[in-house]
């Protein structure tokens, strides 16, 4: 029975690019040698990671005044980098706190500059994204968090403010298209839309770089993978050609646009099922909701295990929400098809029928 | 034809690992998901990881007065982590200068505290260890590097110190017994005896924590990792899931002891066609020499690629010698068996023959 895999990351990948993976690990191109036995800095792979930083340029259009970097250490590591890299301590830089990853990366950069927190929702558990009013200083930059897997919300309209954006964009790059020229650096963990954990990928407008004074480790200055085309050091040879991969295929399936097109048709799918069915009810505010991640609650939570069982018996998997918000998120990430929500709400439908 | 692989890392990985690594690639474990895909909270990557941990356990005798943490970031992200993390700005740090990575090692430890340079062989391009007296200082700990890859030399008896070692023992762990209870820290990249590359194994005496004054960026922090249990944020699930299978293998075969009579028999086996074949001279003093790589010259450099397509036709990959040092390098982890160095041993043999 085909699994509906609907974890919220690491999460689904396309079946080609599994495929592909699994032939790499035994042997790569016909090489007699796994593609994780070979030099990072033989051609095999210094072609993959061609490609790879290629397929980013390529989805995203991104320009020679921005570097695209492959790098290890999740978001979490980016937390604290950015400010690292970019602000002095007595800059000022604005926060925008949507969610437990914002407040993480508020905690980190705090460390290193002037954190100013410009909005937040923290006071509705974050059920929707506060109203970003510009700032009377001029910030360094503006950290926004795009999607939040945990509460289920998403960014839709990018603020109009002149400092460029700092976007941790783990849960929804390569779901829409972007207004590059606004960002100065966006960041994700790969393990959602991007590919499988172990890489992360930076972009980031190389102007912003060397205008701190505080002395930086070599490895955690920005400059220093520039310079080394994500090679400074051994890369994540594996994650990055399946991160490759992924890139690839998202490509081959039409891009960015394509990809809003398909998660816009599979949101609405699911938010037109909880929002008609009278056993279930959405918890982040309508005009806030992310086409990545559905969250929702049974109205009768005693009937959790009995749809759980439901869910598990369609080959529906990684349905559960986060235990701060409960109830379960549906996260669809672009390589997820119609199909596999289909089977949910079809789930939702006649489990209705069943207990309504 | 079967490939030779003595590539330095990216390495040789067992053939049972690059299987069981593929088919999880694609489903693992008949459940008909890829292992990329699942959740790092979710069972099935948790008994992963306290395997991991286990076998690492289980083969160096480790107690549970260290941590076993699987980073990102390297080995150079450890250059600077642990003195971060174990040594005050004023505190002296003594350091052993072996190599390349050594010296990477110093530069990103004198950002953090007192280093105390107390022995080099950097005059003689690194070909041997130097001899290490005790200083006369106490240092906080003396960092070490274990085995050096670009010159093919490896520490044989470990100094005679009060103070704990700090080790980089990426290319050399698992290969041998170590007397654990000598040691404070010690540290690899995975990919030459550990698995691919993309995780870095920890091992931390946990007492030595806790005694710094700076403040550190959460994921920095060794604690963080201690108490969230290598799982502070997403961890890199496949690197770790074929560290846990190589990890498996050699305890499966034996077990350090084993390898290390095994690595010898193979070094042997070469460093005896090196000192008997008339074109070929070593590079490392007979007492330095490394079992894991070892470092050689043809008397004769214009021989190169006539010896060099010898080696290709022979199934020979990853023979090429850093640049630092010219020649070859021939690269015998753990993962390799007798046949391949005999392989190469007929081809020096042969080729002796043919040129002699």
């Amino acid at each position: 029975m085909k699994k509906h895999n609907f974890s919220a990351g690491p999460a689904i990948l396309p079946q080609s690019v599994k495929e592909k993976a699994s032939q790499a690990a035994v042997d790569y191109n016909n090489s007699g040698l796994s593609l994780m036995e070979m030099s990072h800095r033989g051609k095999e792979f210094v072609e993959i990671l061609n490609k790879a930083e290629k397929n980013v340029r390529t989805l995203l259009g991104v320009d020679d005044n921005y570097a695209v970097l492959f790098l290890t250490g999740g978001a979490s590591t980016q937390f604290f980098m950015t400010a690292m890299n970019l602000a002095n301590p007595n800059d000022n830089i604005a926060y925008v706190d949507t969610g437990a990853w914002s407040s993480k990366a508020i905690k980190e950069a705090k460390l290193f500059s002037n954190v100013n927190v410009i909005a937040s929702s923290k006071e509705a558990n974050y059920n929707y994204i506060p109203e970003i009013v510009p700032p009377s200083m001029t910030p360094k930059y503006m950290h926004l968090t795009s999607n939040n897997t945990i509460y289920g919300t998403q960014i839709k309209e990018w603020p109009d403010v002149t400092c460029p954006f700092v976007c941790d964009m783990s849960s929804d790059i390569f779901s829409r298209p972007l207004p590059l020229e606004k960002f100065g650096v966006i960041y994700a963990g790969a393990q959602k839309n991007v590919g499988p954990a172990g890489v992360s990928l930076v972009i980031i407008k190389k102007e912003l770089l060397g205008k701190v004074e505080r002395q930086l480790p070599t490895i955690l200055n920005y400059q220093t993978h520039i310079d080394k085309g994500s090679s400074f050091n051994t890369p994540p040879v594996f994650p990055i050609y399946v991160t490759m991969l992924t890139l690839q295929w998202t490509i081959d399936n039409g891009g960015v646009s394509a990809m809003a097109k398909r998660n816009s048709e599979k949101s609405q799918l699911l938010y037109n099922e909880i929002d008609s069915n009278d056993l279930f009810v959405g918890t982040a505010q309508v005009s806030s909701r992310s086409n990545m991640n559905a969250t929702f609650l049974l109205k009768d939570e005693s009937l959790t295990d009995a749809f759980l069982e439901d869910c598990q018996a369609a080959g529906i998997v990684g349905i559960k929400g986060h235990r701060s918000v409960g109830g379960f998120r549906a996260s669809m990430y672009n390589a997820m098809g119609l199909d596999s929500v289909q089977a949910l709400v079809d789930v939702m439908n006649s489990f209705s029928k069943k207990h309504g």
